[in-house]
């Protein structure tokens, strides 16, 4: 598996009229942490569009278990547990200062050819990236 | 149960690099969906957070079949199927113009007591509102 | 000039614990307003990039006179009152329900040719559609 | 004057179909900005919340000069050049990694009793921060 953490901080705009962060911009959240888990293994998600794939989102589960609140300074764990073929699944967890969790969802991701216009299997450099950081425990 | 219509066009701020609606932005479309059924049944959204009852969101799931794209009219089915207990949940469906199927999605939303800080039952003037509408099919 | 009126409702997610419209929020709002300009004269804004034409936004600037709230049925009055040429300007008013100016603003956006990278004049399907539907007053 | 700098990560959920960041998007980075500045003088914005003082936008003016894109870290700089009154007046300006200036910004808040519901003067302990951090140069 693949396991990294990342740390932001809840923005007044990400609040709602109960001063919880607004459900739907947990989505950006988990983006942040994706994107992070693919930098660790050098891999820019910049790079990835740049190669003429796409990773648009395909399922997105979320359990909200307590509320993160404007100002809080969260950490997302991002999880990548199996090898990805034409899909690939991230688990996430979100944790406030007090080490609670806050939040747990998934995401599935699919690899799309934006060139050829077609779905395709997850491309040689993000494997080999992946594979060289997969850790056994 | 009870089901619902309503329309909403995207806009460009709602789209990605890919021309796709973010796939966060849908939650926010979703929202439509369900405060204009709660409308439907006589409760504006406002009248419930006026009583001191809040609706946290607690799990949000949805399935991403066809992307949306910028300036689509999308249509937005919201169906409550169960009588809320101290949980309401809503399903959805998100269709294009052309009536094709874009989106599943279902969130569960809990009633919270704002005054005295604690869950509580679907409130009375919310229940009695669901059941004069309900329909049997 | 050309002008127009469109309405929108203010979604939940676009307020903040002041339970006040997020003072970023509002720039959703004008785009719905000039996009609905140019839909009026023919032109969805989706022809323009399908041209190969970008129209960036160079230059905003907004009053807050009175806070939008959530639910308000808000009415955005867009205004062009001098014709294009490698800049469009609108001008924008956004009342609640009560007729009561809540906002007035103003954006300047560029023609901006997506294929040659290149700043450039408005097109001629454009400024022929805005020539034809010019008031005098 | 006080001025603070804050860096911060462009998320793809802030773009939009140019790739470029959604003019909209920006109120959020400035946000950050002059957030980061009251913490830096020792005043939390919850803080300032908690004390029953509100500090809505009545003015926000921004020129963009270059597109900010996906992934640039971002480096905005916040200046506070006059002692406020019942207003607080911050000047931005947005650089990319390169140190080439993106945007230029200011906006104008006001200081709101929101117990006694009317403006009021910027509270003491506010000030008292303000004059403690002012540099003379």
């Amino acid at each position: 598996m693949i396991q990294t953490t990342c740390s932001l901080r809840v923005r007044y705009a990400d609040t709602d009229p109960m001063k919880y962060v607004y459900y739907g911009n947990y989505a950006r959240y988990l983006e942040v942490g994706r994107v992070e888990l693919f930098r660790s293994i050098g891999i820019p998600y910049n790079e990835i569009e740049n190669n003429g794939i796409w990773l648009p989102v395909s399922d997105y589960h979320i359990k909200y278990l307590k509320p993160a609140r404007y100002d809080d300074l969260l950490e997302i764990t991002t999880t990548l547990k199996k090898l990805p073929e034409i899909r690939i699944e991230f688990e996430y967890e979100i944790y406030n200062p007090k080490k609670e969790i806050l939040s747990k969802a998934s995401t599935t991701l699919y690899f799309y050819d934006a060139i050829n216009k077609k779905i395709t299997r997850c491309p040689d450099f993000i494997m080999q990236s992946i594979i060289k950081n997969w850790k056994t425990n």
